[in-house]
């Protein structure tokens, strides 16, 4: 089955010049959506994994799944002031300005191999930046798997030393 | 099996005097977490639902595996800014100040029969949007589904023509 269909080019979104990848039609057919699951839940099947980790809010639409398809612990890395419990956290550098991503301590224990998992591989800071967090509580990043990878902003330079993996490539 | 278990509550959070209930105990355990989305599910099974919506961010965390479980498109509810192609949107009041919502117009078509789901139901205000977001569109609200109802909280008030479905209630 072709991914590829499922996914809508939005022009000048979300400003002037930018072809933006709009994954919400392969959200809204279900043979799509799951097929997207299994084909990422075949790559990583064989592989040590402890629990997989995402960054919200789009990142928890595959994860979400993907936790359940693989039996893992879904741990969620979110804004600050989301998260109740105490937290890691980690300032990164966006385009303009700066974020900052959290991680519940409990999250990610000492040794675990975790999978990071978002919709869409665009700069890959946010993918860094959970990276940063996992290895800071003691674990070890066992790959970065997208739905959608585009190539042309190189987001693969930010993250040189995991595994990354993407379905569908821009 | 028992999800009371997966709940942690979190004295003071986000403020002082609240006392929040932490989800992400159950999200880390796939065996509860797969138990919720199974139960939803149950409930629903039986009933004509042409489509799932959920509100960014948690919402998405049960609405992806049951709208897959359940073969279902998934409709993402999102803040402002967010969501790529033409919307209906809809403002509506917290606590304090307001929250804008936002739905795709081919999100929902004329005459569906949509299941709104979240993680928590609180006061109700961002389901009720949703809702209204769904009506906007030609839709109706097939149901409301959720993990968690703090019942002090009187959030069904908001939703007095809905089916109302939660598994655990404070």
């Amino acid at each position: 089955m072709e991914l590829n269909p499922f996914i809508r080019d939005i022009p000048d979104f979300p400003k002037p010049g930018i072809l933006f990848k709009d994954i919400t039609p392969l959200l809204m057919n279900a043979t799509a959506f799951q097929h997207s699951i299994d084909l990422l839940s075949i790559q990583f099947a064989g592989q040590k994994i402890d629990a997989i980790a995402a960054a919200e809010a789009r990142g928890f639409l595959f994860a979400a799944p993907l936790a359940l398809k693989l039996h893992k612990p879904l741990v969620p890395l979110r804004k600050p002031g989301k998260l109740p419990y105490r937290t890691y956290s980690l300032k990164y550098d966006l385009e303009y300005g700066q974020a900052e991503l959290h991680m519940h301590v409990d999250g990610v224990e000492l040794g675990q191999r975790v999978l990071l998992v978002d919709d869409v591989l665009a700069t890959g800071g946010t993918m860094a930046a959970g990276g940063q967090l996992i290895e800071q509580a003691g674990g070890t990043v066992a790959g970065c798997a997208f739905l959608v990878e585009l190539a042309f902003l190189n987001g693969r330079a930010k993250l040189p030393n995991y595994d990354v993996f993407s379905l569908l490539t821009y």
